[in-house]
């Protein structure tokens, strides 16, 4: 399933030898039409990697036949020549699908900084394209991973009965503007490329951008949304967003609870905030608090470390009037200390932060996890 | 030595029972004049703890006779009845000097939302009044300490024979606007509140201000510089902020080296930038990014982490001019992988990297540790 859930997507999964072992490290995708309709958004760090440029500027023209993924190396920092590497793998997907590298996205995961082994890239893209089925799905996902512990994918029916389906990778580096991760969504609906820009780009606003495990922003985000139209349906917006909104939703759940270390998943929900960037401000602040998180780990009802989070903000509030409820038990209260924080219980693995700007109507949830020492030991030893 | 090095300074520091177990938790300096000139720095956080609302509004007269500090509790998020009890702290002190509490200030350190226990902490301040010494500034810097393995002093000679002595607190929520910490400075110098106001924000601003271990900012930093005149030197503006400055530079990397879990002190050099402020912005994103402070850690010269912190900011530059290098190797050139990584030592606990923007004539040092399983065990079990 996953990304070849609806119709007229095939995909593979193959070890091409770019990573050390026999683990699976290049994917494939292809969309098959009649549409080739497509959007994407980008990581917004200044540093982009090549195939993020590269990307781009295939996505700008609103048409993608084919989108090729590797593990094992980021081809960021790499310069020209690795923008060439980046566009040869292009052109060797194109050849094999007898098509126009004009077409074919590129994305790439892994260590910043050092230059893909082409040679068995290329031989694994030949080797892709000969494997491409029906099926391929969970293939693909599976040779996309890193650090990831497990595949993430998943698929929703819309109504008329359209599919999305989709793969993610990303368990470190989950951060600000899109959490660090490559995901490629695919649907059979029948979508313009704008309509589809416009979609990607709500339903990644309320869902990926919301999760901050870590803080650190990658040089290679990237979320691909491509439809094929063999449906033939033509969906409603509306309708077509919630669907791609919750498939998102589903992936980035799946990234956070799978992040380095994590043992809890902290939902920070942010209400009465004067405006919804208010509350994004605060919720961000609350999940990059390393204090914050290593309190939850302990799981220890920490309050204190949540308002002085909040109080670095320039949110529209009074520290007189905040009220914070871990698990729904109200333990600040008016800035202050209010119902007993004994009574918490953090036992669960899912933890809710609530905090009650008392400043207006508008709310947001921002998603992080705790801070451990296995995410030290992670992050210590292993080179991203 | 400490705060009582200046002619004109008494301090104690003893056991009043605040905290559990029979450790010191209470400090008292005085300040006997002639002069009684004072400023103060203090959080930016937007929760501000009773004692900072206090002693701001004590500094704003310009005069200081006294400052009693307190560990084993914050008095932040206490609302009214918190205000009140440190308003009586500073009354019971003045009246122990025969003195007015609107020259007193308070600090206060340790967990957030809590009342202070005010019976021991005023009768405290009795036995600490009654043992005020020319050689109490050791015990007083004891007596601030928190998760502080040490405790932090330091004094230097002005010209003309006159002397700046000072003690500090601070070991996690070390961060932006101040690193999170009480600090008090003395001197016997005659300098008016004005001119000590001016020195004392500029020494901060390049000292404890570019200390961000953690990235959290507490409610309750402050620091505060008194003159008693007692030498009768009157020193040149510049030559009195550089001494300033070299005991402000010296607590603050005793912060540092003392920073919860820390294996590491890790100076981060921005130069070649268009600004002061590009630089500090960029010192402190790679200071935050608890990737790169992971693989310093663990000893891996992981410049790609660097570069995507950097990627992160607005400040001005060229992904393809910026040039890093970790203890003088330059491993990344023009944006792209440079000398060879093999060739860098990260043994010893010091640690620069140095980021070369490429934009420009500037420069700034952000001061950092590294990210630890001990610093997530520490702020795990211990509420603050």
């Amino acid at each position: 399933m996953s990304v070849t859930a609806p119709l007229g997507f095939r995909a593979a999964g193959v070890a091409a030898g770019i990573k050390s072992g026999d683990a699976r490290d290049l994917a494939l995708v292809v969309n098959d039409g009649p549409s080739r309709a497509a959007a994407a958004v980008f990581t917004r760090n200044r540093f982009k990697a090549a195939p993020v440029l590269w990307s781009a500027q295939v996505v700008s023209g609103g048409r993608v036949r084919a989108v090729v993924l590797n593990s094992g190396g980021a081809n960021a920092c790499t310069g020209p020549a690795g923008f060439q590497d980046t566009h040869a793998t292009a052109e060797k997907v194109a050849a094999a699908l007898d098509d126009s590298a004009a077409e074919v996205a590129v994305c790439s995961t892994g260590l910043i900084g050092e230059r893909l082994p082409m040679e068995p890239l290329l031989a694994g893209v030949e080797t892709a394209a000969s494997q491409l089925s029906r099926d391929g799905g969970l293939a693909a996902a599976d040779a996309i991973r890193t650090t990831d512990t497990v595949s993430k994918i998943s698929f929703r029916r819309g109504e008329g009965g359209y599919m999305v389906g989709g793969m993610a990778k990303g368990a470190g580096m989950l951060a600000p503007a899109l959490a660090t991760m490559l995901c490629v969504l695919t649907t059979d609906a029948d979508v313009s490329a704008e309509e589809l820009d416009a979609v990607l780009r709500r339903a990644t606003s309320v869902t990926f951008d919301r999760l901050d495990t870590d803080g650190c922003m990658s040089t290679n985000d990237t979320v691909l949304l491509l439809a094929s139209g063999a449906s033939g349906v033509r969906p409603g917006l509306a309708e077509f967003e919630r669907v791609v909104t919750a498939v998102c939703a589903d992936l980035a759940r799946q990234l956070l609870v799978d992040a380095e270390g994590a043992t809890k998943a902290i939902a920070i929900e942010v209400v009465g905030a004067a405006s919804e960037d208010d509350a994004v401000t605060v919720g961000r602040a609350v999940a990059r608090s390393n204090l914050l998180k290593c309190a939850i780990h302990g799981e220890d009802p920490n309050w204190g470390r949540v308002v002085s989070a909040v109080g670095t903000t320039d949110a529209a509030f009074e520290p007189e009037r905040l009220n914070v409820a871990v698990n729904g038990i109200w333990i600040c209260r008016g800035g202050a200390a209010g119902d007993d924080r004994a009574k918490v219980d953090l036992r669960p693995r899912d933890v809710t932060i609530t905090i009650d700007l008392s400043a207006g109507p508008h709310s947001a949830t921002v998603h992080t996890t705790d801070l451990t020492a296995a995410y030290v030991h992670e992050n210590s030893a292993y080179s991203s």
